[in-house]
């Protein structure tokens, strides 16, 4: 089964999207499988991270924001703004694409884990995220 | 069901595999599904990118280039080449398998999205992917 | 069918699971089809690498321990030690699920493949990895 979220980023940062996808589990014609995930776009990742301190998010992005620079004098794809090669950088460096298993329609995600999108642009923007259920 | 494509890559940089994949899905079983990618080798590797402007595979590579340098003196694994232990970090800091839902047997891949393969050796080599098409 | 296999890892470095995973196999209930890993913790990760050489593996470790360096004054989660930041990182920048297509029951991995988990703490540690075994 095949179906898409939509999600709506607030700009540069990450967030949490596990209930998201556990809603679309409600949805699964098997009680357990593979929940796939595929992020539509260059300019936004998905990850799997720790949920439980706030500052681990924080750390991530300034970390990521520092190796992956603004205004480098190497990039000439600088028609887009200055975030947007970096933004696809950083999601080479994470995924597009994810695979977590599901039992009893719930899933199998470790006690401090949650799925996060990572918009790596400035600008709010629309999200799309295929997500593929298998048994 | 389960199949390979060969790809002849011309040494290092970017190719766009996305229509060999899409070939691929002619023969699916299924009218959608799970199409699973993974690179046999460990010094060429995957990623999904944005296929409009050649700047971005540009910008992509030479960043990655610099990020891992060639003879650092760190490297104790020289013997393959100056490019090989470069190359094995760039397939960690990238993609060995991908994994992109099909639907109506296309790629559900968003507008600007293609799937390269990235030589990361001088050579030109023989690269195997072994594609799983799942329900 | 979902199963799971738990490793001890000795504490920071590259641990060959391959046999592990390929014992899973063994119980599929199809010849072929499709094994995907998750590992339900954010400071140790999945790759697959060169199982050849292992100056690779160490080159590895010591690259990314270089790259992502501890006691960074960025860091304001420092609370687990200084080894746990990084450790996040140093997932991020790696993976946290994989997929390998399998034939007669085998991985079809590429001849120098091997699939590690990645211990970035100092500590040993229990990690869990939910094997996801699809037709």
């Amino acid at each position: 089964m095949i179906t898409r979220i939509r999600i709506s980023s607030q700009g540069q940062g990450l967030l949490d999207i596990t209930s998201r996808v556990q809603q679309v589990l409600q949805q699964a014609s098997h009680q357990s499988g593979l929940c796939s995930l595929m992020i539509q776009h260059t300019s936004a990742s998905l990850i799997i991270q720790e949920n439980a301190d706030p500052s681990v998010q924080r750390d991530l992005e300034n970390w990521l924001n520092r190796l992956v620079s603004e205004n480098d004098a190497l990039y000439t794809h600088t028609m887009e703004g200055a975030d947007d090669m970096p933004a696809h950088l950083k999601s080479v460096l994470t995924n597009t694409s994810l695979a977590i298993p599901y039992e009893d329609r719930r899933l199998c995600l470790g006690v401090w884990q949650a799925i996060y999108l990572w918009e790596h642009r400035y600008c709010a923007h629309e999200r799309e995220i295929v997500i593929h259920l298998g048994e």
